[in-house]
């Protein structure tokens, strides 16, 4: 048993609070164990210059802690003046995993702001921002659907985002809460679709390596994890969740 | 009657959740009607340079705003290089409020870090802030006492803060909401202890001016609310609230 | 008496030389006891980017201070990379005070741009820079009508600043210099018109607190320096101080 | 055929050509294809101060391209004064891909500094930096052995890089050049050490998403390519080689 | 006749007020005809962390202008987050220029931080700066020799620079002023000593390019000028100038 | 004998590789014994803004050193945020040189932004960056030329830069290494024309002073080497050399 008594294979407990900010236009609180993240979408109609002119929306996102989301308080980026490497792989990794389940021109010559803000740290930050931020993103579009500012529901899958990992006691482990990803030997991020597609596969070895073998292992003991999140996402969204084409597969799976 | 209901001089609905971080020494989610600020206090077992081998502690704050706390969403201060005036005007003013009322020579060579991250916004954010600020620096120096790190226990004083301001329909008003706050003539911010002294009073004409009168009337209203918030700091703090030693003040008021 | 031999309200001695620069639209050099700021005042025909379309002008400031204008060299904003949290307070509350006593749909769509870089400090260069910038800005101003660029003069009312504090050895003390500024208990700094009406109050008691009565005999003495520093004011202008509507009350007080 | 009539699982033609700078301790220019780097490595005799005192050294690295290394002048970073989050995630991915193949402590305290600069860029950058970094790194590392500085040769094993992808038009495809990198449906790179471990794998679907299957085509058809890359990075060190104890393994394949 | 009646090697009026300001070791307000910049040097009891620890001492300098010194308001360098590129070459030039007249060891490890600050611009904004710096550095120094800190004197030389150019309409030129500079074709400032020699000589042709023959001919234009400048400088220094061994060069001229 | 054989009059051994990169409109490596620059030219068909609307190119220039390109690793100018002064004022030479040989509104409303980057430093790198920018920016413009989007040449002359100095045991040199550079007594850097004319001339003594003499000694030899380093020029840029007005100056020589 693991460090917080679960099975190699188990999820943590996951909780999504929608609609948690009265101002945003789609926003979720999610809770993954001692992990919690708010996650904001907002509308804006304009797109970045470099998309203008194409007929496409555009989503982008940002991501950030709060100081002591953490054991020890870490310093601002803010009042450091620029944003940290980390922060830029985190928050160009979102963008890209929620771009590739919808359909840019379908959604118009606008743009989804997704702010991830970390209140709580303890591990899979990233992954859970993306999996809350999807739900968030789904809100806000759904809403645009509502006021007839959309003609075409333009997402065309369910996303989310676990993190698997290699310990030396454990072998293969499912999503890692902050102490088993300090001391894993593998750590892999993976963003999935509801059809069960990869968006993105991010394996890193710190100090180590991985062979073929446990590369599977690893693919394997996601996948199953991957359909609960989802479902959770369901639950969230609602009758909204019916809007998505991928319906059918997260519930049957 | 208000754009919300209340009468002229009536606080907003307030509440102040102790503990609500797993990692800060002392955190409170603190909601004044509909703003919402996260205060966290960390203690650092140093103090800046400037104030090294002096023998006494110091208190500093941070004061930041979620991109989407508020109607439109702003660019983030990380993201844009720099912290804004008004950012800096507020965090200045928590952390001078705050040392008014500790005994840093008490406290020894340590710094409490104050963090004020504002989830929501809806007027009054940096008097929330410094509301919420005191009792979770009130929470992380009782656990340093707890621990015996403290041979005295510092605060000397109950502290809090609420807005007053003149509004063309209804003339002096307490504890203004965002509306009210974009509308008003003037504007005051005041900060008191439980013995009823000021620490700071920052009265503005935006656009407009004020009589001797006014200032007078202004400084009545507030009077009254402020100690309403105190009885809300004393039942968040608990037991520990007996160790400050205007307890009895604001209990009696 | 007080360590440069001031009685408790009495003000410090005080020039204001007007025309001081060639290029700008006004400029004036305040000295008030040892404090020296030149205030200048460009006419900009534009309005910032947030104002445009709204036929109004725009009036805001920025403030310095030379390396050597202190006993101890500091380290200039531009070779640090950025402006520090005091200088952006100081300056938001120059261009606030000032635009309190203009209308600005009067001023029609351009911008008054205040600088005031002070060569020499000695204590309340804030004030000081107020007190000079409505000098100078009174002169742009009156170029503009001079020029027929204007229809009617935007200046309403008259605008000065000076500091009150309490001191341990004297008590209530008006016009503070540096070394009574660094020793004070409580400071405040008053912004007021010509009719007497505040525009800002801001008082602070760093590690200290004040009561309703001390508050009160702050007031007092302030409200008589500040008339002595418009008759200053009304001089430094000449024949240009009877275009400001309350000039007759500045001259009889 | 490809649209440089390469086969689908064929690499560029590369040369590493070693000792191409005088100052650093190791340096080569890498070409692959049209793709040409110059990567250095510089011996720092202290680590960063988060590494003091823990007996182990530290290897990191920076990544940058001139201006007009692109068809269109990108503008430089030190103009814009802050690093793009490309270039951050690049540099995090060569500093920690080195760092699995070297034992740290047998380094002793000592930094090495890599820095890859792309003078001609036109696909795989990054994995032709990774490539040449190890080379580098190797030359700098073997004359500190020659010094008698180290008493074991820090480098266990043989490190390389390439990108795997899929096209519409020809599948899976090894080692993409810009132009096929721009139209590709998934991209994928792979860092891999001699002995046939990974080290990252970072496989990315923009707008698009991959299966299983294709997954473990893109595996098969990089493990070929990564074989000879180690056999050029043999070539250029010469006796060098002999010292990384994976050598027969990749003179064998 | 030049735009302000001046012969072609005439200089403009020059000024120099020592003791300007109260807090530095050593001020002067310098005009140069419209041109105004204050001066002060201000003594530091370290030398920069590349200087320590070799017994020299070292000399560095800042510039800047005020945003309303010129005809069209500039924006503050601060303001802006980074020194312009004019600006740094100027004060690497002013520190150099002192440096090259100065004893370094026989300072002793401390550094004499120049501030330039230009108050009005009118032309010759460098130039005055270095003429009106070796004056407050002097005086900075001299009060060193007063207190005993330093057994010798540390300036060997006089220093002084000045401007000459080549106008379309009066040849070659002394000491332009803002409308000569601005349409000269060659322009070209010198710093010199009080025997004679050239510190630095920066001729440039922007847009256009001159000859040997028109070179000499500024040369020896400045000559004449240069003594001039100096024996102003002696009158300002006073008693203080007979310290320095040139002296009498600069009085006999 | 000099440290590397030469004679006080004797450049070091100068090779310009063009077209050295296939991306930009035109390219040099440059090496001057073992300095290397890659130089480049690219055509932006737009002017900046302050020179919109006047019917003039512009051309601009960007310096820079890879971290390597010294005996001691340089930190990068994009990691710390800033362009070092030096870095301006190269910059702002290279810019400033080739200007003053291209006839503007001939070259139509474009920027030649010119990119110098030193992959090798060992002494002279602005000069080499001048000689080597000026043979990319001629290949650049001479394309343009070639695809008719010009219609008259408009490089009216050759421009080449070397530098000179003065060393305690050779007297006056030409050409100077980075070990002559570091202990120069004086060191000038020359930019002249085809024709012999001086575009700039820029001498310091750090530390040091020198005579009219010795000025004109330094004059001498550099008119000499001049003519060398544009015959190297000459032969790089083949028949487009002789499109230079002054082409036959330079072959004579």
């Amino acid at each position: 048993m693991r460090v917080d008594g679960r099975q190699a294979s188990e999820l943590r407990h996951m909780t999504i609070e929608k609609d948690y900010l009265k101002h945003p236009e789609g926003s979720v609180l999610i809770t993954v164990g001692d992990t919690k993240v708010i996650c904001t979408a907002s509308i804006d109609e304009r797109v970045p210059p470099f998309m203008r002119g194409q007929g496409k929306g555009w989503i982008t996102a940002e991501y950030s802690m709060l100081p002591r989301a953490t054991g020890q308080r870490t310093i601002r980026e803010s009042t450091k003046g620029k944003v940290q490497g980390r922060t830029m792989e985190i928050q160009r990794l979102i963008g890209r995993s929620l771009r590739s389940v919808v359909d840019l021109p379908a959604l118009g010559e606008r743009t989804v702001w997704i702010d991830c803000d970390v209140i709580q740290a303890d591990g899979g930050t990233r992954t859970a921002s993306i999996t809350g931020a999807f739900v968030a993103m789904t809100l806000a579009i759904a809403k645009l659907m509502k006021e007839k500012s959309l003609t075409k529901f333009p997402i065309i899958d369910f996303l989310a985002a676990t993190s698997v990992g290699i310990s030396e006691e454990h072998g293969v482990i499912l999503d890692l809460n902050y102490a088993e990803d300090s001391t894993a030997m593998v750590d892999m991020n993976m963003v999935m679709t509801g059809n069960g597609e990869f968006v993105e596969l991010q394996g890193t070895g710190e100090e180590a390596t991985f062979s073929h073998k446990q590369l599977l292992d690893m693919l394997a003991i996601a996948d199953q994890g991957m359909k609960l999140i989802m479902q959770k996402q369901q639950s969230a969204l609602g009758e909204i969740a019916n809007l998505i084409p991928t319906i059918d597969e997260v519930k049957s799976s």
